[in-house]
């Protein structure tokens, strides 16, 4: 058909210019294509059986299994399933967080992504936006004071591993430190790991945001560091929590789990075969020739009269504003006064050269 | 690699097998494949234009515009987004309605979908269960009376069109009749047509439940009738509606209008795709024909001595519970005690034949 031609050829075109979003672009699925003449469908909970089976639910297991273990999920007491990417792993942990803590309040930085207060409004959940510092990261002593405040009512942590403009990384450590200092026992923190959770904990340092760290739920993208055709992510939590979920949903006359109820049978095959590929290894490889383009990004942005900086091991690169037609040419995600590019896996230092070639230019005219 | 040739000869041996879900199987993805090799992503509102583009948002439109136009939705007072699924549309129909009305009363009936009352719960939205009679239609009269002791509060219908174990469907026309003989004027009627959203329009006598009918939003999944190799779906809402809920978002350069943030970028290729290959007359044509395998099973079944029925114009043939054995084997989804059959594109006369024989000997043991 003429039309998709066309349309692959503008996409494939687009793709290679596409330097501002955090979507890998070196996956490979031709293994499995041949699953899509077949109407997939896990349907329900990843961990029970089904009487509908064209489902990948074992293949599913061993992905979540994978996450588990890089998050240091406890033994035994893990639950999760494949989702329809990081907004749906977002909205189940606040979900389960409201369940176990109705009328709690959740805390969150400023620099939260845009999908969290849609979600906190769905859900009607009480919230307190907190001040972010420069970097992005949350303002611990605003955190801390707000926290005082509000001691009679159950915290629920939002916790940005890795925020939407600046990939900031909220420690959660010393988040609940604070709530140790203040006694705050009854409690409930998310981290919410889309870009970075998939390398993060290969990191040394480790950021500090998995479950031994203190987390009771990690949403992670599928279609971001690892790559896959169509958004896709992970969540995980403590089964002992969503075993009370569980209950609690029975009681309105259901038992599932999961957020949606038919669910992709494909994505999983995709994570699966992404870290069948990689192995542990190649991810952590990946992760450091990943590291290594954002740094040469910063500079030879810096040498060509560009202020840019990132944080400590993020690939998102920052920068003033650029002009629309150079935001639009490369894709650079934009918002107020900065824009970013994000040096994902299939990104070159030669996209960076152009990158910075063309700003180069813009900065002459 | 072995692991995934073994699970896909097992997958098409139990696709061969399924006689029980709503899931096409004669579906063909192939000219679409290529397009897995990018990193599609339709984030954002479909109308919208957005900064990041490996998307597929002008063929969504399409899509959406043959559903507006098959489910005569008002000119120029449309909106809507291909979803993950009936859970999301269904999701987002109820959503919109809260938003609308707060603190009003959702109705549905006691054979409603069991996602429903958790979307329910998850939105903290007041609900009123309603008796359904035999055949699985909403008992009208239980309605009336329902409704007029609530006259105060703005009632929200959940309207199903097409029950999950009889296929029965609510009459919308009736239900608006209802109300306007109490003049509840502030009211709202969602449509869930997951199964038959996509050809009961095209039947005769047409089920009332579309947007001339009083619907104000209707969910339709594409993985079901049309078919596809993923949950997918549709839904529509009036734009009028909409707009009030809708927020820009920078960061995209786009509206967050869906449930989702990142979406699905495939989903609509391959919607679009059957759209183009089967055309309106194909997708009537594919009716008829399913439905006379429909009305194939009843007659085989009652001939073998089992009491089976369906709803007018239904795919899906209900019979006393079957055996563990013959439910695992067909796959045939079992709830109480009924068992049922759906009539799906990709299965015919010989699976029927096949069904029946088997529970003939079942029946002889």
């Amino acid at each position: 058909m003429r039309a998709l031609d066309d349309l692959y050829d503008r996409l494939s075109q687009r793709n290679s210019d596409a330097l501002g979003y955090p979507a890998a672009k070196d996956f490979d699925c031709t293994p499995l294509l041949r699953f899509l003449q077949l109407p997939l469908n896990n349907v329900g909970d990843p961990f029970a059986e089904g009487t509908y089976q064209v489902e990948t639910r074992a293949i599913e297991r061993e992905v979540l299994a994978f996450f588990a273990d890089l998050l240091r999920a406890p033994a035994g007491d893990w639950w999760g399933y494949v989702t329809n990417g990081g907004t749906e792993g977002n909205l189940y942990g606040l979900y389960l967080a409201r369940e176990l803590h109705p009328g709690g309040i959740v805390y969150f930085s400023e620099h939260t992504h845009y999908s969290v207060s849609k979600n906190l409004h769905f859900l009607g959940m009480r919230h307190i936006m907190i001040r972010a510092q420069e970097n992005g990261e949350i303002d611990y002593d605003d955190l801390r004071e707000t926290l005082k405040i509000h001691r009679d009512v159950p915290p629920i942590i939002f916790a940005n591993i890795g925020t939407t403009m600046t990939e900031a990384r909220d420690d959660v450590s010393r988040i609940v430190e604070i709530m140790n200092s203040l006694a705050i026992h009854q409690r409930y923190v998310h981290s919410d790991a889309a870009l970075c959770g998939a390398y993060a904990p290969l990191l040394d340092p480790r950021p500090s945001f998995d479950f031994v760290d203190g987390a009771d739920s990690v949403s992670i993208s599928g279609h971001k560091f690892l790559g896959a055709p169509m958004p896709c992510g992970v969540v995980l939590a403590r089964k002992h929590n969503v075993s009370r979920i569980a209950r609690s949903v029975d009681y309105i006359g259901s038992l599932d789990t999961t957020i949606s109820g038919s669910r992709n049978g494909f994505t999983p095959l995709v994570l699966w075969h992404r870290l069948q590929t990689l192995g542990i290894e190649g991810v952590r490889e990946r992760a450091r020739a990943a590291l290594e383009v954002a740094a040469y990004a910063v500079e030879q942005l810096r040498a060509a009269g560009v202020p840019a900086w990132r944080n400590a091991n993020a690939l998102t690169v920052i920068f003033p504003r650029v002009p629309d037609e150079l935001r639009d040419k490369w894709q650079l995600a934009t918002q107020g006064a900065i824009s970013h590019f994000i040096a994902m896996p299939g990104i070159s230092k030669e996209h960076v050269d152009a990158l910075v070639e063309d700003m180069r230019c813009s900065a002459l005219r």
